[in-house]
């Protein structure tokens, strides 16, 4: 029996959307006012989800404690309360859009969660926009 | 990479759910106080969703802010504040349940979207009714 | 000990904003599409507060399970699925705004809450706007 | 055209996470706080889907009232207001989890539910995990 | 500049509602299926709002971090997976309706809250359910 | 008849806590981490409530489409996608803590909103934090 089972976290964030291969002019006629140079902010709420076989033992697909602990060392301490563009590695030349930002979170979940098993990420940028990427 | 990309929208609308090639007793059985004829309505929440690869210049799989404006002018527009059984062409002869309606807005909205991108309607009739079409 | 307890209900009706004394033109004027002659909706969310003394033997305030109950026999079948202007007697010759509402539901179930306890009333008419009436 | 409609309920209960086959250290290893032998609780939340061809006659793919009715009596009935472990014949021998609770859901409202219907339950077991089961 | 600051926080316990002092067909009859012997539970959403004038140098009525830790100390480790009713001192000879519930927690809270600083807690005992309580 | 109403609106901003008067450890010491020289960022939820008569003519206290339009133009278009300490001028000499920024917003609505009324500002910085100013 299949199930995904799904835990919600959060962080805060600062962010502006810039390609650097434009100047400022064209950034700004595509990215608007999120592409304010002073930056701007979001409280980003993830979900994570993992699909798999329930454990006959545990009752479990995944221990929640064991993800929960995961987002926080993995996603919460490298993005919560920091500038995404300034300080955080994978944004340096990549353009932290909700869309590359819940990639970035797939691909360092993914090396912790066992192979069997499926994960998706959803973020939300604000309670009225977000993503969904599960890794195809 | 795919993502698939959210914007939730809303807009509020008087409806009864009536089914012409029935007399009213008919109607008042199958649809209950939902077929009112006095009509009733609701605070539709509408959440669009657009899936497809991330544009590699502008990572985004399409611009938020074109989605919006699309959804407020085709959407908002022709069904905010309006008795959706007397004012929306659609519904004349097609009963307005949650399910039509989400056809509907898909069918509109379908021609807007590019043909790369795979769309998806979620449509609250209430917090506790809902539902999604994705053109299947 | 004075604790102020709290039971949400909702209920899902048509109106149109509208002062008889007015022609069409005006009513068109100060309530723009709200005054739509053929009505719109919304799902009403009601949040019935009570507050009083806790009772030694019970714990309680007042019973939810009798609130609840007065709500859905009081203001439930009273207002769930109607037109608020076609067929609630209240509202026959009163503007059925969110305002006018949260005072006619007060004005029915103060007369069901005891005494001691102070009523308030909050209506949302959407998740973005809403109304408190305490009786003031 | 498929469309996928959804039913949002709810019951409290208690529980706990348990294996009988492992002595209490091994319970409690495993599970933590979660298997306090007191009992703790949660208000559960379901969302109930059911996905098939909308009817032409009624636009609906089922009746809501229908399904409101069947969650009622088939799962409100049995599960609100009970303690999972001892009173709810499924638990005797299965621990618990939202998992499991999910899946004994999905098998109870499949037999009601027409066979040309997909069926899907998802169970937040607080507003911050949540699992999702649709009998694969 | 007075300003109130709210902090969430939950936690999940089971109890009954039970007056030692009636029999159990009394306790039945007043407070249904609340007073299941086995225990039912709930997730408590808990808000604690503090009161006060804002400090020139912080721009803070209350240091969050402050208020986060002692809620999570003095509350959440007293009563998260806990049987109200067996476990927690304060309900041994106290019915722990949500009304009791948030009387204890102010009691406790006010003594680590600066006497200038009015205190006020709202506990959710089911998303439909709450009480708050300021200590009159 | 006095009611309170109530309009949603939000806006996204970068800020970072600071005092100007103190040194970087001093500031990191009492601020943490939402001190960050580099800024962070929140989805601000704003909620304006305006108290007052019911006027007899309209049913309104006040006409949301005026107080929607007014929060619109003063404080959207003010904070919305801005670096709130660099960009904007009541905080260049002020910490833009949630507190600080619920009593600006409080001084720019109180001018354009009539002497009769009162007016309360919530702000909601995170989902689980957020502070009410009301003018005392």
């Amino acid at each position: 029996m299949k199930v995904k089972v799904h835990r919600k976290a959060h962080f805060n964030a600062a962010h502006r959307l810039f390609n650097p291969d434009w100047d400022d002019r064209k950034n700004q006629e595509v990215f608007g006012k999120c592409s304010n140079p002073n930056y701007h902010g979001h409280n980003y709420e993830l979900i994570v989800a993992v699909e798999g076989e329930i454990d006959a033992e545990t009752g479990f697909v995944m221990d929640m404690k064991i993800l929960r602990k995961l987002i926080s060392t993995k996603i919460e301490e490298k993005l919560d309360h920091k500038n995404l563009n300034i300080e955080v590695e994978e944004f340096k030349n990549l353009n932290p859009t909700a869309e590359n930002i819940a990639v970035i979170i797939w691909n360092i979940l993914r090396k912790d969660i066992g192979k069997k098993l499926k994960l998706e990420v959803t973020l939300y940028e604000t309670p009225r926009n977000y993503v969904v990427y599960s890794g195809q």
